[in-house]
């Protein structure tokens, strides 16, 4: 097996682990930073082999905060040959600023409440899902690529369009962590009143005020970068909490039982962030000679809400970029099918034993 | 050491886990329930000695869903000749509803996701915090008898005014639980547009919306019980979350700023349940022979911030009630001293080595 390189920029805790990740595939991971001492501190935790841009890098992940990824990303582009991407928060501006047919957006939905490379933990992206970006411009070999390095990551591939990236995180992630806070400061200013206040706050209280321990910054970068989506997800949640706060006033027992049952409900079906079905299907799917036929495969499969758990592209002689062999939950093999065959496609699905 | 008697009304997952806890303590407890399948599930597990009402049992434990605890402690007080406690989780009507010497209220700020005697554990109550709201009614005896009993299970006992515990639980719990299930309630809404949106909710959305999973039915009575103060509770977060929202929309990043700083620094500094301070301090206070003297000892700790991780009361042969024993930490001896001296108390204060 040929050893492949990976540049990492910015080695805070996603950079780092992702790194390390890398490494520990063997990997040959250059790092850098503007803080010399994460790159230290990378070096010795044996994350990165090498430091600075190796130019000939089959990947570059680009992982310095929101507000600085466009600057980084063009950067890299011109100063080295492979694909790139990067692991912003927000995705929409990015996807105006940057027209590349090597770079594709990312993210992944994974973190813990530790910083740097001392936090780094190559086993961060098991298991989660990692969002990609591509748009128009996005090459196939550079979404197959990046997808395919992810995956060995054992991070679960969900193609988004950008837009749509920002407005599903606002709902899942920037709106809840806001309120989050807003209800820590409420008590916190109830407690001056009431010294015994918090004393009470019991396991539910703090499983729902825990992601307001994290350091600011990285919010300040996303409320700006995301502000459209979290402004009509905040309205939505006072427009919510406003229709509770009527239904409790008018001890309306009925209206308040099927609220409160519809979250219990959702909350149970709330998908394990990999899912690992009982069985899974064998998509086979040519990839036309097109622009972004390779993401739309991804894309397509996210919007009817069918998730890959693994695939690969098995590149063939013949003039065909290749064939995409996706697995799917056998379940949803069939609506997969349809919506593949109304876009052009020409699947053939196999039930694997 | 003398056995001695409890009784247990109500053999759900609070009942049975103080039923099990007394039981292990070497405590002779009945148990009963209107559901004859938990009585047998309670003695399967030898959580009960015996069944029905003993009439002489030290303390009687009210565990029945709060709209049925009124009627139940009322029976209770005729039916028993010892003291009476309930664990329902808003106490200002019932306050109004019992005026009795030998019975004083309680909430236990402890559960778990499961359900009735299967679930019960006998270490439920430890490292938790446990609110009694004695009242001007409450004999001195009543109140020291239930607070030693929970702190025998390991509970920290924190005394409060029944209204002020309501509005304290509005904020540290009630709206919370709302907040969740109205978030959850949200995405699962937006998910129907967006099938991958629910794929995307990383931990933090898991831990936001995990009490969001509870049987609705307790919360239809708490909202109907407590429903001035969680009114009170939702206008302040609909208020709050509207400032928050200007703050994003006018992209003011210093507002923003210490909105979340304000939240991460009140969270870090989110008590554990159970504080165990470095160092103590025992504060030997004699009771005075007037009503409600032994309560107050309590709820002046609460008022000022001042936790009681041991006390016990040494009765004394000359007149007085007794001497309190309390530990407090030491760090906060002074305050409590203050308060207790200006209340009309005569503390000592001895730091423990």
């Amino acid at each position: 097996m040929t050893v492949r390189s990976a540049n990492v920029i910015g080695l805070g805790l996603i950079g780092s682990s992702i790194a390390l990740a890398l490494t520990e595939r063997s990997w040959r991971v250059s790092g850098s930073d503007i803080d010399g001492s994460r790159v230290e501190r990378a070096q010795q935790r044996s994350a990165i082999a090498g430091t600075g841009l190796d130019r000939h890098a089959d990947v570059t992940f680009v992982a310095v905060p929101v507000l600085a990824v466009p600057d980084a990303v063009k950067q890299a582009l011109v100063e080295t040959t492979g694909v790139v991407t990067d692991v912003g928060g927000v995705k929409g501006p990015l996807a105006s600023a940057i027209d590349d047919a090597r770079f594709v957006g990312g993210h992944p939905m994974a973190g813990s409440e530790l910083e740097g490379p001392d936090g780094a933990d190559a086993a961060m992206f098991s298991g989660a899902v990692w969002v990609l970006t591509p748009v128009a411009s996005t090459a196939d070999t550079t979404f197959s690529t990046v997808a395919r390095v992810i995956a060995d990551m054992g991070a679960e591939v969900v193609a988004l369009d950008p837009q749509r990236h920002d407005e599903v995180v606002a709902v899942i992630s920037h709106v809840p962590h806001l309120t989050a806070a807003t209800l820590m400061g409420l008590a916190a200013e109830r407690s001056e009143e009431h010294a015994a206040l918090l004393r009470l706050a019991a396991g539910g209280f703090r499983d729902m005020t825990r992601i307001a321990s994290g350091h600011p910054d990285i919010w300040l970068d996303v409320c700006a970068e995301n502000r459209e989506a979290i402004l009509v997800g905040l309205d939505s949640l006072i427009e919510a909490l406003s229709v509770v706060r009527g239904v409790v006033d008018a001890g309306d027992r009925q209206g308040l039982f099927e609220r409160l049952e519809h979250a219990r409900h959702a909350r149970h079906n709330l998908p394990s962030s990999v899912t690992h079905p009982e069985t899974l299907a064998e998509v086979r799917i040519p990839i036309p000679d097109r622009p972004g036929a390779a993401a739309e495969i991804f894309t397509l499969a996210a919007e009817l809400g069918v998730n890959i758990p693994g695939f690969e592209v098995v590149h063939m002689a013949e003039g065909h970029l290749g064939v995409a062999v996706v697995l799917v939950d056998a379940r949803y093999s069939e609506r997969y099918r349809g919506g593949l065959i109304a876009r052009g496609f020409r699947p053939s699905i196999q039930p694997l034993a």
